[in-house]
């Protein structure tokens, strides 16, 4: 089975059959990085662009690792370093990269809709690396290979996204992958952190941490952006983390086997507390190690690789 | 045939068979960036250091596109991440790149003569990606590669270059290949922008963008630098697009078949209206493309290939 | 004979039987990088890390060098692009990336101990690029090495060091891999730019340049960190050029073959006169050129290769 898309922007636009292949296609990848020779010529004389206009430095390497352990060709830009200060646009520079034929674009942008945008107007693959606060899909197809790891399904799963769901592309994508296969998904945030209308999207919401973790399979904690303290989102960090974080106590509401997740990087203390974060719950290094490996099928699917 | 030269510094230095021969070589890659397998073995075990003291996107990229193509190692070296930042001279640093023994040195840096300055004390071959108001000379042949291209020729053409000159390394490397290669070149631009004895150079001076556009085969609009605007070289944004900018209605006094061209990146609706730089006439994004290819092939010939 | 050590921290933990082992193992591969094709396939399929908290030219492009010489793929890191901007602790990031499995982390840090720390808690190999004021092993390294090749030996040869010893990894780490190898140690410097207790350390110290370097075969020569003028380490750049810098005239108090060593990069006329750094005795490029066979040697015995 192939991928028919061209791009990969969002969970939204993604089938069941799709996520299937794509976490497939994963799975048998997730091998390639335990070799002593960590590394195929499946994609030999590809050339993949990291284009990140935001800083980042776990999802660029991860795409970049991806890239390499199939032999890509692998080529960064990154805001500082861009034309962007010599005020060119974005479509401008993508026409530009595009003529120089390189098979896929990985973008991040600051901007909602940067990815589609982009993807509309020149014909290499694009991947989404996350737009503003809208998708960030690899994330979520790599939390979504985490659980179905562990868990062996994610139909009739009871998943908890706990945090500013309001600002997080993670959650966004999450919430549209999760209920897409058949999971129950319920939010918790500070009132301030809940978007409007967010319920029909098809999750429940709850004010409370306790209320969103009662029960559940899986607990997802969302980075607090700090940076963001004193914009009356939210009172305190001190008082975040009373109220909203996950810790030894209010954990036990959850499944006795729940499976702890953070997209990184975690705030210890705030959303998370330092022992559960490194507890036998928490699977958040395993979601950086199959990250690698989704972002390997995603790369070979795209260039027209099948399962 | 080879090129003998060591290096690649200048169009002022390249005599009419050394320009023939880059771009013979450079045509014959241009079929490599549109294979299935993007990639020949001819540079394997080379390698190539792009070394950037100016912000660059374009150029950096396709020269890291160009040297992977090839199967070089390439090597960036920004100035942000340098340690320029230490107060090292350039020469020093230089000499400490040739003692870990690379292939060849890209180097653009923001004075005039620093690649000749390099070129001069080590061992390795360096090339020119823009040096300081002086010359640019990978940017020109790939013009004249893409007016060659298209137009078959470049000997008795008429060109014209509209902007500031004054400022513009694209404009003086393009006037050194043009006028060697037999076309008739005209500038225009402000007076503050025109510089003294340009006439010297072999070019007809114009103060007004029509005088230098009248039947013209090509046309280069050179990018205005926004951050000029209050230092009183030119009024105004909104009068320089209105006297100096390529328009539907001006460009009519050129040939039919004009090509107009841009080395990015484009300022829209300041030196060139959008629909002139989407419409038929403009090459701009073939000059990408054969920049990849004209790079490749430098790359290629300094290393010691022939064509 | 293998490198039984995990992890390359500091001179301090080496033994002489382990620094004859790299150094033997780096005077092997310096041929590599003389050749037409600079490229061994030795570590094809291993990942290299390179992540520099601190700004670097040479030591990075080195490291990158290095790797890519033994067909290793390689990855940036720096501070400024990393998810340091958003407050992730370094173990935490370290844990990131060891879930990438990449088989070696090369770290540079501004905090003394960070490599180490990050050794403890990661199952792959570690090499400190230069942490804080502590350690900078892979500059004693290529030291030694290029002492070595230029003398025969290390044991029984007088070396003085010169400069802000204090503040100085370099320093620290060739004091205790030269007095270790069974050279005399001579260090002096301004009264602040003196550690306390240095003299445990095994060296003899001095505050006039004159006394260490009197009969010495080795003459370090320290850089100043410019930046520091103002916080009354030393009275001035000129005052210390005088009283601290090498020159014409203090070398003849060295022996008449003295080699004359900095790490780079020199500042001019301050602790090195240019007529000394690019005179007879200098060996500084030789340094250079030796860093990239030490760190081939460093990568090709951590990865379990043997001599």
């Amino acid at each position: 089975m192939r991928l028919t898309k061209k791009d990969l922007l969002g969970m939204k636009d993604l089938s069941i059959d799709e996520i299937n292949l794509i976490l497939d296609t994963a799975e048998s990848f997730i091998e390639v990085s335990t070799r002593e020779i960590k590394k195929v010529p499946t994609l030999r004389g590809k050339m993949i662009i990291n284009l990140f206009m935001e800083p980042s430095t776990r999802t660029r390497t991860s795409f970049e690792i991806a890239g390499k352990r199939l032999s890509a060709d692998t080529i960064n830009i990154s805001a500082s370093t861009s034309s962007a200060v010599k005020g060119e646009t974005l479509i401008d520079m993508a026409r530009n990269l595009e003529a120089m034929n390189p098979d896929v674009i990985v973008i991040r942008h600051g901007a909602s809709g940067a990815p589609h945008l982009l993807a509309k107007r020149i014909r290499q693959s694009v991947i989404n690396a996350g737009d503003g606060a809208h998708e960030h899909p690899t994330q979520a197809l790599l939390d979504m290979m985490t659980i179905k790891a562990k868990k062996g399904r994610i139909a009739g799963l009871k998943a908890a996204i706990v945090g500013d769901i309001a600002h997080s592309r993670v959650a966004r994508s999450n919430i549209y992958g999760l209920t897409r296969m058949g999971a129950q998904v319920a939010v918790a945030g500070p009132a301030t952190m809940l978007p409007r209308f967010i319920e029909q999207m098809g999750v429940t919401v709850h004010h409370r941490i306790e209320d969103a973790i009662r029960g559940a399979d899986i607990i997802m904690m969302l980075r607090i952006q700090m940076e963001r303290e004193h914009q009356n989102i939210f009172p305190s960090l001190r008082e975040y983390a009373k109220y909203f974080g996950l810790n030894r106590k209010n954990i036990r509401l959850a499944k006795d086997d729940v499976l702890v997740m953070h997209p990184g990087p975690i705030n210890r203390g705030i959303e998370i507390a330092p022992d559960i974060a490194d507890g036998p719950a928490s699977v958040i290094l395993e979601q950086v190690t199959n990250g690698v490996a989704v972002r390997m099928a995603l790369l070979y699917l795209l260039s027209g690789g099948k399962a």
